[in-house]
């Protein structure tokens, strides 16, 4: 087919997909296809600003490493992996427990953990935290030997891997429910902190004003055979940007009861304020799959 | 604002762009969005398949370098490049030349050579090619002082700084119009050659059973100050892959008239069979401006 005007690109680039093997990337591709191409008349995109566009999304890629993932974060950034997050878990979000974004910092082998111990690796100061959770099925049922895998970040804001001070596997650790469901662990009170900003998605951010903090939080993935594996956040309540996440992570059922206690902590050492947190986590039915993990 | 459901990403993400300074990065930026977002929601993306995405993403920026933009590849794979070209270009598809994509292979510092001269720079074989080109106005007044870049691949569909046997800057070179608007160069005939599939574009095209061939073609720039920077392909009229260029490149009017010869050539060293190409482009009022060379 020749094409005689932008009118015909589109359908000649259709047709030219016709034969894709696979049905649904066929599906995911073509509606791809008609969805940029629809973005491109619309704003009449012109030479020099496809230009940089195709810049900015080489260096996504050139900014994505072992260590960090540029290409996510923007994702995160425009709120497609919220998105996505929210189109796949819960029934039209109506389900009591919400899915959240899996975020960068994810670790596969995170160290085996007892219930009630704790995941305070090397001396990190700020607040005691002591959590109680509990998991469920869907019709409230508890659920034993759920793995439940737990990663935050600092009282200043950092995972261990950004910050020399911490401990290998520093405020990670891998727990299993008991028989009535439940985790619990000993850990510090999360700061928040601001995405990176060295790269292009920070350049994105400044461009529109955009503040690059993400309220504190406590990243959760749970798994379980027969589940779907449930990849969550539960998000601190006195955080000032709790309403504006800069990767738009929160939604009102993931902001956590964290509570400011001064009577008797579960722990001799810990004198004055401390923090707990009780959570309950809904897992539905479905298949359960790790995440490839976004660093190595 | 908080996210309760998969309704409310898309209004909190174009909230949370409110102040973007520039209006029309804003516009675009905007439009981008709901353009993603819209797409997602179709074809009800999952999370795995998000993941491959961001993937696939990555890997266009990562196998971007100073010689190759996978990036770009990929544009045209899915013709958004060429719809950009005939966006920007002509009056609603209707002026008699139309632009076409710049590819890849551009390399700015061309040979400035003489009207007339040849762009053979080292052993070339393969039939030779002997171009007449016309640069007039929207008008049809001839247009002097037009430089022209030409660049091309040889006969066996390589351009020299992918072929070892060819020298430095071989069939490129810098021409200027003379006073009746007119070109003049020797080289050969060019033949189509696969875009590279060594890369993630490869696995799409492979994924589509599209073959990777682009039909032969001779490339031009032309740059003149008070006109709009004509930025063009004119193909070879022969090619088996004129309605089935890989990258949607092709258009009737850039078809050229490759016409093969067997009386006396225009140069005493040829004997038997060579091809005249008489080509007429037209330039429209704009800003003259130069592209950013794809490759360094």
């Amino acid at each position: 087919m020749f094409i005689e005007s932008d009118k015909e690109v589109t359908p000649a680039v259709l047709a030219a997909m016709e034969n894709t093997t696979d049905p649904r990337f066929k599906e995911i591709i073509t509606a791809l296809v008609r969805h940029l191409h629809a973005f491109a008349r619309e704003v009449k995109l012109t030479e020099p600003e496809w230009e940089r566009g195709i810049g900015y999304l080489a260096e996504l890629g050139q900014r994505t490493n072992d260590t960090h993932n540029e290409a996510i974060l923007a994702s995160d950034a425009i709120g497609l992996s919220t998105l996505v997050c929210l189109l796949n878990n819960g029934k039209d979000g109506n389900t009591e427990t919400a899915a959240a974004l899996l975020g960068p910092f994810w670790r596969m082998k995170s160290p085996v953990t007892a219930n009630g111990g704790s995941i305070v690796r090397s001396q990190t100061p700020g607040p005691a935290l002591f959590a109680d959770i509990q998991v469920k099925d869907a019709k409230g049922n508890p659920l034993a030997g759920v793995e439940v895998d737990v990663w935050q970040a600092s009282p200043v804001g950092k995972y261990e891997n950004q910050d020399e001070t911490q401990a290998d596997m520093n405020l990670r650790g891998k727990f299993t429910t008991s028989a009535d469901g439940k985790i619990s662990f000993r850990s510090v009170k999360p700061a928040g902190y601001p995405v990176p900003t060295d790269g292009p998605v920070g350049e994105l951010l400044r461009a529109q004003k955009r503040h690059p903090f993400r309220p504190a939080h406590v990243h959760f993935l749970l798994f379980k055979s027969g589940f779907k594996t449930l990849v969550t956040q539960v998000f601190v309540d006195d955080d000032k940007h709790l309403e504006s996440d800069a990767v738009f992570g929160v939604t009102k059922k993931l902001v956590g009861d964290f509570r400011k206690r001064e009577d008797k902590a579960p722990a001799a050492d810990v004198s004055g304020e401390w923090y707990s947190l009780n959570y309950t986590f809904h897992m539905e039915p479905g298949e359960a799959h790790l995440p490839t993990p976004p660093i190595k």
